[in-house]
């Protein structure tokens, strides 16, 4: 999917909704993915995001340690895929081979894009200070792409217990608020 | 809107998904109205939230000495009311007044649940660590209403500028997720 760089500005628009997303990381040369939907804005420039990544999870100590992911933001298109990604653990299963995603380099961590997601945000983590407590890190947006193409992303939103909601329609109202 | 207790374990069910919530305090008396997109899931039982309030807001205060809000979840019937929450600050307006909301007693806290929501969260504020630096405050959610009348809430789900996504249709996957 041909991607161009998104203002880091604007980051805030594609978490807020709150979609499930995908962090891969990378160690060794090792590239690792896990789905996510604990996560939300806490800055907006430069965009900083909150996540929940449990320390029962393959990437929690990989994140630790290399202090670098990508948040990628996938559509209904994905959804099985993403589903598969969070049922099985990366200490097992490569799980780029084994659900058919295509890595792509990033421009500034080495973890890598997910090509197939319509939005990749490139982070570093900048504090950990509620890592032990809360298994809660704090990221900074490094850089952000977005795929043109994708005018209406039907994001998918975790409802518990395998069900999630689609992103429907857009409504405009007079807002103040960025 | 009648309401039912909800189980606190199903609570991340709410939240996970991304709407755009409306959170209430009180503080002499006086209640006080603040929409809000920032948030996020930190722990499924006793659920706790993280939520950014900047400390621009009327609520910042408030909540920062009593300690105690309700989040209240509404659905595109109120989008008009949301936002109009949004644009006006607590501090000129009696915003349940001006925007006809209707304050109903919870049963944890002194902040009153807006009544046309079709879920109410009582929260208590159990850490402030990350108030100063982030305005992010830990909630703990003590008690939870539900509208049963409400099958399929179509949230809303802020995407910038006055945009916002309402909740579309539900699809199924067998997922091990909670």
């Amino acid at each position: 999917m041909m991607k161009k760089s998104f203002p880091l500005s604007r980051v805030y628009s594609l978490l807020e909704p709150g979609p499930v997303v995908i962090v891969t990381t990378s160690r060794k040369g090792q590239a690792n993915i896990m789905t996510m939907s604990w996560q939300t804005m806490l800055e907006f420039e430069p965009p900083m995001v909150g996540c929940v990544i449990s320390n029962q999870n393959y990437t929690f100590n990989i994140l630790k340690t290399t202090k670098e992911c990508v948040i990628n933001i996938p559509t209904k298109e994905l959804a099985k895929k993403v589903v598969s990604c969070g049922n099985t653990s990366g200490r097992k299963v490569d799980k780029f081979t084994t659900f058919q995603l295509t890595p792509a380099a990033a421009s500034c961590v080495t973890a890598p894009l997910i090509a197939e997601c319509y939005a990749n945000l490139e982070c570093k983590v900048v504090d950990t200070i509620l890592v032990t407590k809360y298994n809660f890190f704090i990221l900074e947006v490094l850089k952000a792409w977005i795929a043109p193409s994708v005018k209406h992303p039907r994001t998918i939103h975790h409802l518990g217990k395998g069900s999630f909601m689609v992103a429907g329609r857009t409504i405009k109202l007079p807002s103040k608020m960025k």
